[in-house]
C-alpha cells in the first residue's frame, strides 16, 4: 500500500506558523521525518483562508523539494495554488483532487494532462458527499468517463470513496467499504484508489485505534494507497502487517524491521 | 461480531494437565474469565489423540456449564465424542464442525437436527483445503444444499473459509477474504460466517498483531464470528473499534470503556 503523509499541512498550526515564517528548516525537518518513518509520497497543503496560498503552495513546493526526490500531493481545491505548485514541482506529481463537479473537472483534467501528472478524484460534486455505495461509483464512473475525454487514462487516477467521521456520520463506515469494492469494478484493470484516513476518527478520542483498525479493513478491500500519518508507530505495524497478510510483501519472522 | 472463546482447549498444556486431574475449578476459572473478558460462546475441545474423548467432552460440557450458560461449541471431528457433548448440554449448542466430505455430513447434520443445534461448516473435503475462494464457495453451497436435504436450514449454519497460516500459505490470505465475500452471496439473507483466528498467526512472531489486523480485514469483509482469544486486549479493542465503525455498536467517546 502506498503511504502518503498528510503532515505538510497548514492546518496544523506548528505548520502554518513555519509557513508565516517561511521557516524552510522546521518544514524540510518535517519532510525528512516523513520519508524517514516511511511515507512514500508527501501531500501538501497550504492551509484553509490563506490569500496568498498560491505563493505559499510555490514556497512549500520548493522548499519539500530540497530534501526529498519523492512525489507530492499537491492539494488545493483552487486553481491558481494548483497552478503554482505544478510550476514549482520537479519531483512526480498527484493533483489533490478534482471531485465530480463539472466546472471543477474542466480546470483540473486539462492542467492533469498539460502537466502529465496522476489525479485524486473525489467521489463528491456540488450537492455534497452521496450517502451510499452506489452513487459515489456513478460519479467515480462520471470522473473516469471525463477524465479520458482530456485524454487522462483510468491509469493515472485514484478514486477516493470520501471517508466521513464516524462520530458523525457512522453509517457510512460500511458504505464507504462497499463503494471502494465497487470502484474496483469499473475498470479492467481496477482503477486504484484512495482515503484521507484520519478523517475517520476526526473529533474522536482513540483517533490511532480508529485510523488503524478501519485502514486494515479498507486494505482488505483492495484499497491502494492512504493519506496518513506515517508517524503513527501502531499505524505502520497495521500496514506492513497487512501488507504481509495480503501477500503484498513476503512473509519472515522480523517482517516489523524490514 | 460474535467471540467464540478458543481457550477451553485441551490443545493448550495447562488445559491437559486440568484435563487429566479433572481439576474442575481451572477449568471454570478458565471459563469466567473468559466470559469476563468478553466471550459470547466458549469453544470446547478435548484436545488430539485422547481415546476418552467422549468421556473428556462431557465431562468439560458439565464443569462449564455449572458455571456459565453461554452457548458452547462443541468443538470435535468424532461422532462419539460429539454426542457426548449433545447429550450433556443444556445451553445452546453449535456444532464444531462438519466438512464437505460426504461421510462427515451424513453422520453431522441428523446430529444437528435431532438436537436442534446450529453448525460450522469448513470449506474443505477429502482432498483437504481448496486453494482458491471460488472452490471453498463451491463447497460452501455443497454444505448449505446438504443441510437442506436433512431440514437443517441455512439460518442454522456459519461457513468457515478455513484460514491457512501466513507464514505457510501466504497467498491465502487474499482469498480467504475473497471466500467470506462469495459466501454472503450464496443466499438470501446472506449466510453467516466463522474463522478460527489465531490460525493466521501459527508458528509467528507478533502474533496478537498478525490476529488482529487480519480480523479486522475480515470484519471489514462482513464476518459474524470468530473464535479468537478474548483475553488478548488489543485484539479486543480492534473488535470494538470495529463494531462501531461498521455501525454495529453506537458510537460514543468511551466506546472501549462500554
Amino acid at each position: 500500500m502506498i503511504i502518503i503523509s498528510e503532515r505538510i499541512n497548514g492546518l496544523f498550526a506548528a505548520v502554518a506558523k513555519a509557513i508565516d515564517k517561511r521557516d524552510s528548516k522546521f518544514i524540510q525537518d518535517l519532510a525528512i521525518r516523513q520519508v524517514e518513518c516511511g511515507a512514500q509520497m508527501l501531500d501538501v497543503n497550504t492551509g484553509p483562508g490563506r490569500e496568498d496560498a498560491p505563493a505559499v503552495m510555490d514556497w512549500l513546493v520548493k522548499t519539500v523539494q530540497e530534501v526529498t526526490d519523492l512525489p507530492l500531493s499537491l492539494d488545493t481545491p483552487g486553481q491558481k495554488t494548483m497552478e503554482a505548485g505544478l510550476k514549482a514541482c520537479k519531483n512526480k506529481v498527484i493533483m489533490n483532487s478534482t471531485t465530480a463537479e463539472r466546472k471543477r473537472m474542466e480546470r483540473f483534467f486539462p492542467l492533469c494532462r498539460e502537466y502529465s501528472t496522476e489525479i485524486i478524484c473525489l467521489a463528491m460534486d456540488e450537492r455534497g458527499v452521496p450517502n451510499d455505495a452506489q452513487s459515489r461509483a456513478e460519479m467515480a464512473m462520471l470522473m473516469m468517463t471525463t477524465a479520458m475525454e482530456y485524454d487522462v487514462m483510468p491509469d493515472r487516477l485514484y478514486l477516493d470513496p470520501l471517508i466521513l467521521p464516524v462520530g458523525a456520520a457512522q453509517d457510512q463506515g460500511k458504505k464507504i467499504i462497499q463503494a471502494l469494492q465497487l470502484f474496483q469494478t469499473l475498470n479492467d484493470p481496477p482503477p486504484r484508489t484512495v482515503v484521507g484516513l484520519s478523517n475517520v476518527s476526526n473529533l474522536t478520542k482513540d483517533r490511532s485505534l480508529l485510523n488503524r483498525t478501519y485502514l486494515a479493513m479498507l486494505m482488505g478491500a483492495g484499497l491502494t494507497a492512504a493519506i496518513c500519518d506515517p508517524e503513527d508507530e501502531e499505524l505502520m505495524k497495521v500496514i506492513k502487517a497487512g501488507e504481509v497478510l495480503l501477500n503484498e510483501k513476503l512473509y519472515c519472522d522480523d517482517f516489523l524491521r524490514v
